[in-house]
Order: structure tokens, then sequence, then C-alpha cells
């Protein structure tokens, strides 16, 4: 990502082999950097939400693997595999909704199939080296997500997003935040709304903080005002990104999502999603059966991740932290492959790896 | 309102004389009353909102106005309109948006018509008793509105609100809280979502307190999760206060209020708007004539009232405190006059005072 800023989640010789990630939940305040030296350790980030976007939860889960058989004492590779199941039950009870922490870890466990019979050092170097390969991978896909979006953004355009899904929810570069990255470097003069995303202020926290960074004009809203904003016709168009595509096109993302998108069809305004293939499930028919995580409910007590708590303490709180978009409110689908659109089933199919 | 919990707005003889007000921005953590003994304290009050909510800035400016002519040393009336002259221009400047404000001060222009050629205690004794009556009036006009409304409430109906217009923004019961407490006290079963109501969380502070208090059973969500769950079929109606309302039915009413109306005509959900007829501007053609206030941007990086700032401190913020919703997204607008359905120009005039 930006010049300076470190890898969102890396693979490090540091400390005898470490995944080591930002800790997205201290900023924009402070840049701190997590070394998990066990999979206990990236599972609880993954949890905690220090690493998180879809892409980026992949790749950490993709190293996890790589860092389990690192850490492995076993001397041949199928006494290693008990440790390699342990690690990947752990790093896949994390989180139920984001696709590609499940797709990274059925690329490991085709790794470790294909090196099972091999000696430990083999499997190891296997491990990591496809990792690697995920996380630059990414990269790479991002910004090929950025440059097919390129013939949906017309110049001057305010482009509205929700949550994070930038360079720090990825190897870097971002899903949407890559389309408005690959439309601000086109020269197209771009300025985005950033709604603040309730309850963990992923935009007002990390959305914000790209841009500004970035130098990309940029206004952060609360979330409930993006219906005023539209209705001023201030909103040219709006790009999020996803954590799971059902294969008909429903959107499964950050809770709130779907509140934008039917937003976004009363005024008129086309509503796209960015997302890697990876993130696209063509093993679910529809949305509907995308799980969806229920959070505690603390953090719509607090503001970001700091504890304060004015909200009536008796009151019963709902915290469910994706929602479900359906295929017929989205406009286009932009991967890496190409740009899809409806019908889905047939447009996602032809983009399939 | 609650026995044991004090009116949100009242006179007291305390002190000399004093405006007596719950400060809100205490809630609902501490019941802290403030006294106010001049017209200042009274008009920060409003602006800072210890006292917020159309009707209840109504009754706090007319107590307002009775606490300029209480403090004055005029010795005749003549000589204190001058006093009451600034006083009015004080508490007018407070806040823009809500009708009620400017309607309780030209009901007191009217006492002070009535009285400028008598003595100034008759003056003063004028504007008191008119304060008072517009407080009790308040009152007895949202209990009306709660009856009117039990049409509209079926058996185990979920009510979805925004901000609060409960009895903390009236002189008690309250406008949508008071058409949800009359439900509650007929038997209805009624259950409450409770928009949290960023950026100040009225909903999360004031009305999940208010209902966790009469035992009313309520769930709190952040604004962006009111799209889901009326995807899912569990929200049955809306019920929402009012700032103001033009002649034409559109309804100024607190941010997000707009995304919410929205939501509902997509998902055939009702939407309500409970006000009495003090709020409708008949002056006002249409809503986008409705002056909407624009707050500081400290606002949007707090929680609540409390100064924690964890959002990316450089970006631009929007904050508009209210928006429109036009009359077509209204299924009735209720006042303590009857139901109002469209077409509204008709609707509103009939039940004019």
């Amino acid at each position: 990502m930006t010049a300076g800023v470190p890898p969102t989640v890396q693979w490090t010789g540091d400390a005898g082999g470490a995944v080591r990630m930002i800790d997205q939940t201290l900023l924009p305040g402070e840049m701190v950097m997590l070394d998990c030296t066990d999979v206990e350790c990236v599972a609880q980030a993954i949890e905690r939400l220090s690493v998180r976007g879809a892409p980026a939860i992949g790749c950490a889960a993709a190293l996890g693997m790589a860092l389990a058989a690192h850490r492995s004492d076993a001397t041949d590779a199928r006494a290693m595999l008990a440790d390699l199941q342990a690690a990947r039950e752990r790093l896949a009870a994390t989180r139920p909704t984001a696709v590609n922490l499940f797709w990274a870890l059925g690329e490991m466990d085709r790794v470790i199939a294909e090196h099972a019979d091999e000696d430990p050092d083999a499997l190891r170097a296997g491990l990591l080296a496809r990792a690697e390969d995920i996380v630059e991978d990414d990269l790479q896909r991002c910004m090929a997500i950025g440059r097919n979006a390129l013939e949906l953004i017309p110049p001057g355009a305010n482009i509205l997003t929700h949550c994070n899904a930038g360079a720090l929810a990825t190897a870097g570069y971002g899903t949407a935040l890559g389309v408005i990255r690959a439309a601000h470097e086109a020269g197209r003069d771009v300025h985005v709304w950033v709604d603040e995303t309730r309850p963990l202020l992923q935009g007002a926290r990390l959305t914000a903080w790209e841009l500004v960074t970035e130098g990309i004009p940029a206004t952060l809203i609360c979330d409930n005002m993006a219906g005023r904003v539209m209705s001023q016709g201030r909103v040219d168009c709006v790009v999020v990104g996803s954590d799971r595509i059902a294969a008909n096109g429903d959107v499964a993302n950050k809770i709130g999502t779907y509140t934008v998108a039917v937003l976004a069809a009363h005024h008129g305004v086309p509503f796209y999603v960015a997302a890697p293939v990876s993130t696209i499930d063509y093993d679910l028919a529809s949305g509907d059966l995308i799980p969806i995580e229920e959070r505690a409910p603390e953090e719509v007590a607090m503001l970001g991740h700091r504890a304060c708590a004015p909200v009536c303490p008796d009151v019963a709180i709902h915290n469910p932290a994706f929602d479900v978009t359906p295929a017929d409110l989205v406009a286009a689908i932009i991967t890496e492959k190409g740009v899809a659109r409806a019908p889905y089933t047939a447009s996602l199919a032809a983009v399939r790896d």
C-alpha cells in the first residue's frame, strides 16, 4: 500500500518466523505491528478484528497455516498433519461469514495433500510459498479490479463507500478503495463519502485514514446521513466490498450495506460491488444461505474499540455483523477478471478461476 | 412522565424563579436538574441539547420568556419590552429547524401585546401563566396523540423508532413514544426497535432509557441495521416524531429519518409521524424550504457527549442535524386532533387549531 505504511499482513523471519500484521484496532491513533508466533495469536487477531476484511482474513489464515507448520515439532510430514488439522480447525472457527477464509484454508489443504508423503521441511516450505503467493496474488487482483472499474467511474464522481474495503482489508490497494485509488490515479478527480460504519467505525477509523493518507478528497458522514446526501443528488455511485457473494450475485457485506443499496435503488444511483473471484462462493445458490455472524452487544455500546458506554445499560442489543444485499439491487460486480452484470449466475460463472 | 422522574422542563419558584430542566446530555448515566435563572442559560441549554425535542424546546422557550420578564428590572411594561425583545432574539437564534420554538415565541408575543399597557407584574404573570399553559397543554396533546394512534397499532406490533420523541422531547409522555406508551398501556404487547441515532445517540441514551424505565420491551440497534431487520419481516410499522412539518406533509426530523422512510417504503412497512399541530408550519409550502441545522463536526467524532475521537483527525466531516422526508413516503401524520392522511394539504388544514 502507501509508501511508508507496512503491509497489512505478511510473513517475517524475525522471532524465528512469525505472521506480522498491523493491529487495526489501534488505528488511526497508533500504528502498531503485531507479530504472532503461534496460531492461537493469529486466530484471536482475526476474532478481535486486528486483521479484518475478507481478503486480508484469507491471507492471515494462509500464513497462519504456514506458521503452524513452521512451529510444529513433528519430525515427519504425517505426524505434522495432526498439528495442521488442529490449526485449520482453530482458524476456521474464527469468523463464519467471509468465504475467503475457507477458500484460503482449502488452498492450503491442497498443498498439504501434495506434500503429505515428503519430509516436514518440504511441507513447511510448500505451505509458506503458497501463503506468500496468496498474499502477492491478492495485491495483483486488487489492482486489476481497480483497472477494470475505470469504465464505471466518470470524471468528478462522488463515490459513497461503506466500511473499509481498502488496503487494510486486503494484502494492499483494496477492493472498493482499489476502485477509488485507480480512479484517483487516473486523474478522475473523485470525492468520497465515507460512511462511518457503526458499530466499530471501520469507515471513520480506517477508510478515512487511508483516503487522507493518499490525498484523496473525502467527507465523513454518519451512516444515517447517506439518504440525505443521495436525495440532494450528491452521490454518483456506491462502491463497496464483500465478504461473500453467492452464485446468484447476492452479496454479504458489512452491516448497513443493504440499507445503502436500498437507498441507491430509490435514488437511481448505481450500486457496485468490488471483490476478487475468491469472494464468490459458487457452492451457495443464494444469499439467504450465507451465515451471518452475531457479535457481542458491547460493540454497540462502545465507540470503535474504546470502552465508553453511554447507552442505557439495561436494554437488549442486536448486533449482526453483516447483511445480505439481493442481486437485483447490484448494478455490477467488479472482479479481477472483468465486470459482471445481471444475470449473475451466468456472468459470475464466466469469471471463475 | 414516569413516577419518580421529574418533568422534562418546568417553572420553579426556587432561587427566586427559574426554568428547571433535566440535563439530558448526562442521561442515562446521571439524572441532574439544571436550574436556569437567566435567559442566556436557557438558550445555551437549548443549543447544547440539555433540553431537546421540538415540543420541549417550545416549552423551554416559553418559560424562558417568562423568566426574562421575571428577571427584568424594568418598572413599567413598556420599559420591559426591550428586555423581552432581547430575550426573544436570543432564544430564536438557538436552533433553526424546530418550528415549535417559533410557535411558542409567537404565543408569548400575543401575551406581550395583550399586556403591553398594564403594569409589569401583570405582564410577568401573564407570560408565566401562558408558558405554564403551553407546558400542561403539550402533555395533554401528547396523550391525545397516543389515543388517536391506537387504531394504527396492531397487537404484537414490532415498532421501529428513530431518535427520541419521548417524554424527554416534550412536556411528558412523548409524541412517537406517546404512541408506543398508549399501545403498551392498552395491552397491545408491542416491542420497539430503537435506532441508536448517531451522532448524539438520543435513541441509545434517551429512548432506550425511557422504554426500559417503563418496562416496554425494546431492542437497540445501530441505525444501519434497520434495513436488515425490515428485510427479515421483523418491523410492522415505523413511528417517529417531527421538528417541523410543511403544509404539504413533508416532514423534517432527526437526521436518518429519511433513510428509515425509504427503507419502510421499500419493504411495504407503514411509516407514521406523530406530532402536535404546533409542529405544522402552515406558512411553508414544502419541506425543501425548511432550514436544516448543520452542527459541529466534533459531534461525529464523539460518542454521545463524551469526548473520545477515534476517527481519522484530518478528514472533512458533514453533520446535518435533520433531514426531510417527502410526504409521499408518509403513511399518516398522527396529531392530537386526529390522524391525517394524504393528500396532506387538505388533511393538515383540517386539524389546524
